[in-house]
């Protein structure tokens, strides 16, 4: 019997709200590669080395929920309207969340190979950027354009948080 | 073929890593009754509305990544055995995650009835609380034990977040 509680996509908390949402390991990994860019569905099949159906159904369920937007573009070369997924705001919003899940992965999971931590830094510093955005070395509230994870095992220079 | 950002529960993504035992919406909820101290299987089955196979896999789980402790204790009035779960400092460290996705489920979803929007207080000023744990008003980091969630459809006054 569900509880006063029950998380469910329109019940009275916000938290069973967004885990109905992001409660999903597929789903949090196609919005990490969203904030990094990542846009078309053979880039997010490549990064992720995921089914194509379950891809399929990830992406429908981020557009359906409001997080991605799914815009028609023409490839180079001509050939058949394909899709980019793009993040909304809403999708933008879910930063916090990733920042917070790379937190804990750093302090409390362990890579098979012994990595450098990835960090999410204030791109006009270097500094790390706290969870509420602020960069402690600048003393000020930094805009997500500034922002930029630092991923060492795939590249050497910060990578920009994809713009609004 | 899995690229080198595939989020499994080893890889060198500390997203990936989290997303592996943190993208799933019963553990999530699960880690959100003990955070508000919920500790026993028949607490939890009757907060989430929970199939007993399901939350006895979470709860395996929880604990299996070391998130919740299992502790024996024996029923008030005798009986046999039975066992709570507490959160371990891997536990207790997720709840940045629970703060983000609260921001983000009160920002970017509806509840079916309308409530007043779930808070996380800092018990002392009754102040909302930065996604970094500090409290603007008292301008200092708040420790976990001063800190409280107000779920004002469920109660009255903030519940204390469960210590350490």
């Amino acid at each position: 019997m569900p509880g006063p509680t029950r998380g469910d996509a329109a019940g009275p908390c916000p938290i069973g709200r967004a885990a109905d949402v992001l409660g999903d390991r597929w789903s949090l990994l196609v919005l990490r590669g969203a904030s990094v860019g990542t846009t078309r569905f053979d880039e997010f099949r490549a990064e992720l080395g995921i089914a194509d159906n379950v891809l399929a159904d990830r992406l429908r369920r981020l557009v359906g929920h409001g997080l991605l937007s799914k815009v028609p573009y023409r490839p180079a070369g001509g050939g058949r309207t394909r899709h980019e997924y793009r993040l909304t705001p809403a999708g933008h919003d879910v930063f916090p969340v990733l920042h917070a899940l790379m937190n804990w992965g750093n302090t409390h999971t362990t890579a098979r190979e012994p990595v450098p931590a990835m960090r999410l830094v204030h791109s006009a510093c270097g500094h790390d950027l706290g969870l509420d955005g602020r960069c402690p070395h600048c003393a000020r509230a930094v805009p997500r354009t500034e922002a930029a994870w630092l991923r060492p095992w795939r590249a050497d220079r910060p990578e920009p948080v994809a713009a609004d």
